[in-house]
């Protein structure tokens, strides 16, 4: 039994925390920490079990019964926990992005160097059916040699442009989840990355500096060629999609619904929307990531999703960003830090 | 907050404990009853929360802080044990089928008559998320008048021959199932029955007196005309669809998958077989059902599948039969009890 | 090159003609008889070049360079110009049916008896790429033993009541080709046929005596059961699908439609509705069928629809319409000829 | 009716032959020419009702009664003879490309400045039944303001190296169709390209100085974002897609197949592969694009593809390529002709 405290009690952690609950039967939350929390939501973590809620997250880091955080809080604050808790000998799964700044991020790196404290990232989207899939077929050779991988990654609405002004832009804020897909079916990294991309979807994105619309074209070290494509809004819903290429064939994804129904009738044959809510989409990811990760921690074996997952697709969002910026193809080695 | 008695610790029993654990917020279970619980499923159930665990179902009847059973013993007890429950005043979510005998089904209705008890019955097909979604689309109009119900029902394995000999037959064990598809998705009864069935898969089954494929009509009282067709055994799993003409259009579900994803190579275009097990497909059913029948207490509401719902899909059973061996449609009106 | 004459020109008379045309490179059309051809259809055939266009079809039965006939006049015709035309010495193919007596069509087996002339039935269905293609996957023993048959076939619009009094009902008029397709499929002869029917579609073929809804079981001689849901009116289109289920698995079609597009947006994921019109939807199959009657002439081999296949079909639909009017199983046995 | 003459007897050649004799009723084919035409296909020419088959295409020329000709020929031929049929006031159709060199285009495109001569190049996937339905999505507005067109184009077999070494490399042997389709799809030219690609599926093409994988972006003139991806090697068939995203939703087809069947068996749930061949996949729109050629005689109006669409895809390989070269994004205005 891996006894869990959970920094942050927004929507994330509150999805945390009901997926713990109710999937992850070796793993109990001793203390949820939030200095916002509303009574609402205290009184829901208790109800759901929470031994208790304090305000000040050091109460768990201080905490000798606690085995493991999970770092649920702002995104600015997410590499200086990391740090304290490591410091502190807990086991860390922190959201993505560990940080923007890469900087920062090789310090968490650094501290884990020789550590035998476990580190996963948020890059959730690998732990779901279809994906996973997607990549077992791989694994097992049903595509042969990957030639191209396909992301096709849009929104269902795009965020306010002052949320995108603050966001760190698409790249990083969007793509980023897609960059970590590319790398995980690929199983090797980016060498460069072209980025074509445009304000399409709402002008008031692109007076805040960023991008709404993109294809990011990208060549693999093992000689493939990855393609994102991005949209912050898709008029049908969130739409999520991969299709791998290789030598023996082609394993490629459809969107998820709520039910299988059809209906024909005079106006054609209507099937249902992908599923519109990223959390609905992907709500079995959350619970078997989690999962995976405290199996980590008790039959002490490797995460997931370590810090260089963190690492690379900020490098990446980098080097897009740069790319459009400098209207041209740019190598990941030029991204120093 | 509603609390629950749980009689008969099997792999339903488990199932509903699961649930509703996981996903009733407003109920606890504080005894289940089995008197040859294994000592792992003892362990099980109370690491799950439940309060404790007896072998007389008779505690839970006369607990008087239990306000409901979950009824998941043997089929044999069903009746009896609902009446017992229904005498001391408990809400009873009962199994399916509350008897293979009319006359039985009959003295649990009487007793229910004039009461203010919430019966349900465990027809969980009609809480599935597209038989649910078929439904919808009936009740929006988007199907017009119904005209043509199918409903295709096939089963990964045939059960052992053994089995089927104290089953009650296909018609009570399996296609009872269908019958009160039919029901919920006409929303009407079925007037007269027609069987054709055949031993195809399995002649032990035969041997033992019963049927393993088969084709019902039934004509319905609205003027719909439903067919149901079964086998005991697809090769490629567990086959659960239905298909609603009428006058505007048609709805129709396919199967669940585990995953979207679709391999194209040199032998075809192939997804995913549907999922296999009941339990794996259903799930979600179970959940839905038992919230369901939790929030009728507590809100004092009809249940969703009531003691006539028990009833009907026996009765068609009986038809059904009765149609076979006599080689001719059967009234409804001729089943009497 | 088989030399052909065509008696009646109406819309399947020009259909065969265009076919005949375009496609069957070892096959000339001498002459066209029908006495109330228009001055436009005759100008067309002479420019599809058709040697010469005449009003009495015995020209074509008396001219010696003629080696086949096809008869497309009414129905009423059919089996009297085809007893003439094999006495003729000619070759036939036959629009469906031979006609709606059997008495009649017996009289055309025996006078093909001993006789070496090829004798066709305008069963185009068989010839189609989609119905072809499921029975190639049961001669290929992809399905295994073929236990439940499934057809489906909806027509996108009623006749009026006036046609549906003199078109023999639906089951003789509509319900024939499925019964063809039951045999091809099946691969042997129904038994037995029970009729459940309605009037829901247009209370007026009720009062014309017929009925524009059914669904149809068939017990075959292999010991599987065959089913046929029928309507006169899908609000969708033409509804044609067939559903083959075995001991090693199933073999289903699905429609064709005019092109493979899918538009998502926020109304829902929508395709295109199936082919509406039967010459639209089985343009290539009329192709087909007469190809390989030409063929069977030029190389002397069995047609792959015989007389028999004209009759069995019509025995068929006399057998549902007894099981509706005398509401029981009937058997092909009881209908005597 | 029009009277045509074909120049050129090889694939092409036959396939618009057989279109034109099967389809355009307002057209015959008075001479073929060919200097290395076999016998067996004069025969076959002279069987389906061409009117004289002769070597050389001067006599076609030369012929008064020719209103237009149809240039099938060797590719290095298509600008030369396309000058020389306007210069005879002939009405040309002429097979892709028109040459790989854009001066030579503009040559055509100049000796047709003023003239009244249809010309035509045969980019026949516009023609397609697919590609044309998604077209018609978008200009009936139902895809909104296009922001990304994915077009998916890879072929069932690679070329011998010794056939890439000479066909003018991959972007302008294969790729020009795909650039040709986000024209039409995009409705106005691309600006920039760039072009990632590789040799994974040949080494020896490789060896020859072409690729054979490719993901090429382009930027439109209208802000959309564009991208096509390249193999010469789909192990499961000729995969032939395109996506249309907008902002009220997508347009997006799948591949053709032979029928509809669907497979259910243990391995999984098997639909057939695209229709491997070209000529197969795209046998109706050889038909189509000629008839409309035809048309556009008869009714004096303008052609569905013009001179400028057999420069442009030109001019945007050359680009493509130049962008691969000088590893940057290239804009259509550097290449200068």
């Amino acid at each position: 039994m891996v006894t869990l405290g959970i920094i942050g009690a927004g929507r994330i952690g509150k999805v945390h925390t009901e997926s713990i609950v109710n999937y992850v039967r070796n793993a109990r939350i001793k203390t949820v920490a939030d200095p916002y929390v509303s009574d609402e939501t205290r009184d829901w973590l208790l109800k759901m079990g929470v031994g208790s809620v304090c305000g000040d997250y050091h109460e768990i880091l201080n905490d000798p019964e606690i085995d493991a955080v999970l770092i649920c809080s702002s995104t600015d604050t997410h590499s200086d926990i990391s740090l304290e808790a490591i410091a502190a000998g807990k086991h860390v799964f922190c959201e993505k992005p560990i940080d923007h700044d890469l900087g920062r991020i090789k310090k968490v790196m650094e501290a884990l160097s020789g550590s035998k404290l476990k580190y996963q990232v948020g890059f959730n989207r690998r732990h779901d059916h279809n994906f996973a899939a997607v990549k077992r077929a791989i694994d097992e050779g049903k595509v042969g040699d990957v030639h191209i991988i396909k992301i096709t990654s849009r929104d269902p609405e795009p965020p306010s442009a002052q949320y995108a002004a603050v966001s760190g832009g698409m790249f990083l804020d969007m793509t980023i989840h897609d960059f970590d897909m590319v790398r995980y079916l690929a199983g090797c990294e980016a060498e460069e990355i072209y980025t074509q991309a445009a304000v399409l979807v709402d002008p008031e994105i692109g007076k805040a500096g960023d991008v709404d619309t993109a294809v990011i074209t990208m060549k693999m070290a093992s000689g493939a060629i990855a393609v994102i494509d991005n949209s912050r809004r898709a008029a049908y819903g969130y739409d999520q999609r991969a299709e791998v290429f290789g030598s023996k064939g082609m394993a490629a994804t459809s969107n998820d619904t709520q039910s299988t129904v059809i209906l024909s009738n005079a106006q054609g044959v209507t099937g249902e929307k992908p599923l519109y809510f990223f959390l609905e989409r992907y709500m079995q990811s959350f619970a078997t990531e989690v999962k995976g990760f405290v199996d980590a921690i008790e039959n002490d074996t490797d995460t997931a999703v370590g810090a260089i997952d963190g690492l690379m697709p900020v490098l990446m969002g980098i080097a897009a960003k740069k790319s459009l910026d400098e209207h041209r193809p740019v190598k990941l080695s030029e991204i120093v830090y």
